[in-house]
This record gives structure tokens, sequence and C-alpha cells, in this order.
């Protein structure tokens, strides 16, 4: 026996590469647009010398900043290291079934990762075609579902009646949706929480919110559901939202005017990047986030994103079967894309 | 069936009580002095707009800084949120035997819990009657082991030669040392790294870098096995530290000379609350930690705690079997250890 034996095995999530220096970084979904300036007030403006104490470990402060604005309370949140670490805990304490989970075979692959770190059975549903989900899949016994709506990376958003139907077809299961883009032109499904003590649905301040770099996510829910997901989190680390995410999660929160105008200037740009890119021959699905997914008629995918990076210009490009020829492209700012579509034309010849 | 039935049950770890308004806090072993104010200005002089862009989830930069303090190399450090997020990676990586991991009856009660949540057999080891570890109740077969040095809540300090013995006898296993508490007082076992491949070491800047509000641990060991913590933590979350975390994490390791300051004061006042305590008729173990773990010869620890809790003075009390007439105190200021003398000798009739 050796140490090697008892050591977990596990094939971790590839995060999209960080770069650095002057590029075009449209590879990992980050927001063109500065957090609102009250953020980093916020930060500036924090007691340093109160660094020494530890955080509230019920992060009360800003569970109730998101309630004011969810019309909900403290209890019905979970906060949390970005929605990976929501999402992570939330696959840990509901999906202890024999059964397999659910999700579809194209959609965040951080949810096969998790499944395997954490011995959770699982089933991935075909999408159709044309990329769909196909709701009429998840009506039958499984150990739990989870959907990313929109969904990533085919930028696809369904509406919330698609969302309760499943809802109303698993009574048994905890189901999660995962709204990590939901700001970009979809609809939520938190109002239904209410309705569906079995639903939860994980948001993240990373995409919308601009704030990528501080790490904060959170789930809304029945609060039976929220209660046990903190005793699971205050069975792994009591204290993981450091002061100034707090800080700056309360002050993202409270500036609801430059969080809508940001978005605002992203949804425009995107509709403006989707038209160009299809003028020249790309086909791209109907995005309802901060990014494209989109694929050409004539030239691969690979080829496009090698080329890309030649000019310094980064997009996400998935070598995994059925989507290895779409490209996945962040929406930047109107500049960054006009650089985009010169450098695309002159790749594809035009 | 219903929901409940795959919902994991636990019983989660009770931090010490976080009051608010004006009180004399010694219950959860915060620093009494802020951090260096170069950490304060490294969070300050961030460039907020760049908090839209996810941290670097390598750490690079904090690792290479740590790296440089211990004459290691970054591939030796792991870095995470708090060292109660590096341990709880710790034990999903490396304790993965049927065998039962063993540490002590009487330690950092965290450990029974990722045990417990993770579904790791253990076995706690009875201290002795001076509150002393056994190491050779360690040279057994297990499925990993994890001491605590200085331990806590009992404040005693063992040499590296002793946790050498325990790591002689265990070849074929992963010791994690956790030295939440060393630099109060007590020998590092960083040293040993390069010869013994199966040890990690734990540490935090919580206590003696005043930055429990920064959440910030580390892990230092073998290339190899930082190698598979870090594989299990991309499972998980990929962006755990957010960029303030890094920005002050490097700052106080570049500030040794403050951070040394900050050491002796506290270990000075360490040694006048003993004398003082054990003049009022309390026995106190040796510590080596930023805390005190004391008895009464005639009055109830209980007792000592509650009354010094109506005088807005907390400290820490475990109703456990063995320790359930002690309290540990946290060393603050001096001012507040003569606050804390001069309600303690009211309550003691003196």
């Amino acid at each position: 026996m050796s140490i090697e034996d008892n050591i977990r095995k596990v094939t971790p999530y590839v995060p999209g590469e960080q770069p650095v220096g002057k590029v075009i970084k449209l590879n990992t979904n980050e927001n063109p647009y500065p957090p609102a300036r009250e953020v980093g007030e916020a930060i500036r403006n924090m007691n340093m010398e109160n660094l020494r104490l530890y955080p509230d470990p019920e992060c009360m402060s800003l569970r109730k900043a998101l309630a004011d604005r969810f019309d909900y309370d403290p209890e019905n949140i979970f906060v949390g290291v970005g929605s990976d670490d929501v999402l992570s805990i939330a696959f840990l304490t509901f999906f202890n079934s024999d059964k397999p989970i659910l999700f579809p075979d194209i959609t965040y692959s951080f949810y096969s990762v998790w499944a395997d770190v954490y011995n959770i059975p699982y089933e991935r549903i075909h999408v159709d075609e044309n990329l769909h989900i196909k709701k009429e899949d998840y009506y039958r016994e499984n150990g739990g579902i989870i959907i990313t709506n929109p969904n990533a990376p085919t930028a696809i958003g369904e509406s919330p009646k698609f969302i309760e139907d499943i809802l109303k077809h698993n009574k048994d299961s905890v189901v999660i949706v995962d709204e990590a883009y939901v700001d970009f032109g979809c609809e939520s499904v938190v109002d239904l929480i209410d309705k569906y003590k079995n639903l939860v649905v994980v948001q993240t301040f990373s995409k919308s919110r601009s704030m990528a770099g501080m790490r904060i996510g959170y789930a809304i829910a029945d609060k039976n559901l929220i209660k046990v997901m903190s005793d699971v989190k205050f069975s792994i680390n009591s204290y993981t939202m450091n002061q100034p995410a707090l800080q700056a999660g309360i002050a993202s929160v409270q500036n609801e005017e430059y969080f809508r105008d940001c978005i605002d200037k992203i949804i425009s740009t995107r509709e403006y990047t989707k038209e160009r890119l299809e003028s020249m021959g790309f086909t791209s699905t109907d995005s309802k986030t901060n990014f494209l997914f989109v694929t050409h008629k004539d030239i691969k995918a690979e080829y496009i994103f090698e080329e890309l990076k030649k000019r310094k210009i980064y997009v996400r490009y998935f070598n995994l079967p059925r989507i290895n020829n779409y490209l996945r492209i962040t929406v930047g700012t109107r500049e960054d894309m006009d650089v985009l579509i010169e450098n695309l034309e002159d790749i594809c010849n035009l």
C-alpha cells in the first residue's frame, strides 16, 4: 500500500485561459464594463483594522440586501464564493439518491465534474438537433435535475412556463435552475420558489454585475432548502465570504440603475455583433446571454479559434462531441467587437 | 419518496459567537492588533475596474510570495479560503481509505465534522490526563493522520522531533499537521516536507497575521501532494480567492517585521495573563498559542463563562467530555486582559 492508493482521482474542470498582456479577451464571459463606482468605494471605505476579525459567518448583511431586491427574506438566500461554490454545495446537499441526476449533454461542463467528485450517478440527456432542451425528457424518475437557463454554451433561453413544466413533473426531486446568464434577456423563475418547494434558483455576481474578481454567487429557495444547504456549508467552511466581498456585494445590489445600463449596452452590442457575423456566413443561436454561440457554414471553428488566438483575440472553443464546430464568443465592448469582426472578415477572406 | 430522503444530514460545526456592540471578544482567537498598514493600502490601491475580471485561478502571485518566505517553490504551496477550506480539500483529497483516520479526542472539532460530511471513517485517540498527545498511539495502521500543533483548545505545543517520530512511523499515510497557531511560540515542521513526501503542513492568515476577515489559508507540501489537492480544488471551484484576498495576502507576507512585533506583544501579554490567572487559583496549560486553556481549582468553568458573558466579556466554553471544566481565553490587548482579570477577581471573590 502507498499513499497513492488513498488519493482521490479526479479530472478537474478546466476554466478558460487567463492570458496576460494586451489581448482582447472574449473567452470567459466577463463583463466588459467595470462594476458600479460604489462597489470600489465600499471596498476602499472599509475599516481595514477590522480585517483582524472574522466576517459574519451568516453573511446576514448581504443576504438582507439580496432579500430586499428579490422581495424575499434573508432565510430564502444562501451566498457563496461564486455560483460554483453555491452549486457545489447544492450538489452535495441535495443529490444523494441512487438514481441518476439529469442534465443536458450540452451544458455547463462543471456538472459532471461535481457529480464525479461527489460520487453522484448522472445521466446526460441529449438536446435536440437545434441544441434545444426537450423538457419531456425530464418527466421521469431521477435523483435530481439541474438546468442552466439560459443554457451555456448554447446561449438559448427558455420561458418560465417551460421550466415550470419540468417542476410540475418532478415534485419529488430537487430541481436546480442555474441562472448565471439570466439577466441578459431571459426571464427568471425566482418567483416560483413559493409555489415549488423543491426549486433552487442560482445566480451570480460574476457576469451581469461585473464582479467576477470578487467571487459572489447565491441561491434563492424555500427556507427549508436554504437551511439544509447552510448546514452542509457549515460542515465544510464556516467563514467563506470575506469582508470585502460582503461590502462589495451590498453596494452592487443597491445600484440597480447602473446594472441595468450595462446590461442594455451588452444586449445592444450582442445584437449588432450577431447581425454582422450572420452576414459573414455564421449561424448563431438566439442568444439570451452575454455571449454568442456560432458556427460558420464553410470554415472550421477550430481553425478560426487558432487564427484569432494568433491575433491575440481569445474566444472559447470546446473540443466536445456535437459542438466541436462552434465558438463561444463573449460580448465585449462595441470597440472589441469591431476588432473581432474585422479580424473574422480577414480570416474568412471576405 | 420525498426530497427529504435525498438531503444530506449533517451536524455542522458551530463557530464561536459573533456578538455585536461594545464587548470584549476573547472567544474566537482573533488577533487584537490590526493587520499591517500595507495590507489596507494594497486593498485600497487595487484597480477596482478590474474586479470585472476573474482572479488568477492558480493564485500564482500569492503562492510566489509564500514560496519566497518559506524558501520553496510556488508548486509547493496551495492557497484556500481560510485554513478550513484548505483542510476540507485535504480531507477530500487524501483520506479515501477504508481504514480510519486518526486524530486526538481533544482537538479542533471540525475534523470529525469533515469526516462525517465526506463519509471518512475516523478514530479519536485519547490525549493523556495532562491533555498531551501520546505519539506512540499513532504508530499503527490508519487511513491518514491529522495533528494540530500546537493543539487546540489545549494550547500545548510539541517539538518537531515529536512530529517527526509520528511521520517516521507512518510512511504510507498522509499526515496533516495543522499549524494554525504555530507562530505564537511553537516550531513549524515546514522544513520536513522534502524529507517526508507524505507531510502536509497547513497554516493560516487568520491568527498571527490578523486577517481573519480576509479568509486566507495555505498548505505546504511535496509538489505531488499539492498537485492532487489542486486537481480536487479545480473539481469543486476554480476561482476561490478573490482579488482583494490575493493582494492583501501578498502585502502581509512582505511585512515580516510588523508581523513579528505583534506576535511578541501577544506572547508577552499571554505570559502576564497566565501568571495573574494562576495567582487566582487557575491552572493553565503551557500555551504556545494566542489563547490560554484554563481551569479553576474551585469554581466551575461554565459558571465563570456565564458570569463573564453577563459582563460582556466573551470567552469560549466547550461543553464536551473531559474539557467541560475548562475555558479557552483568547489573548487580547494588555488592556483587554486587565479588564478580564479584574472581572475574574470579582467573580472568584478575591
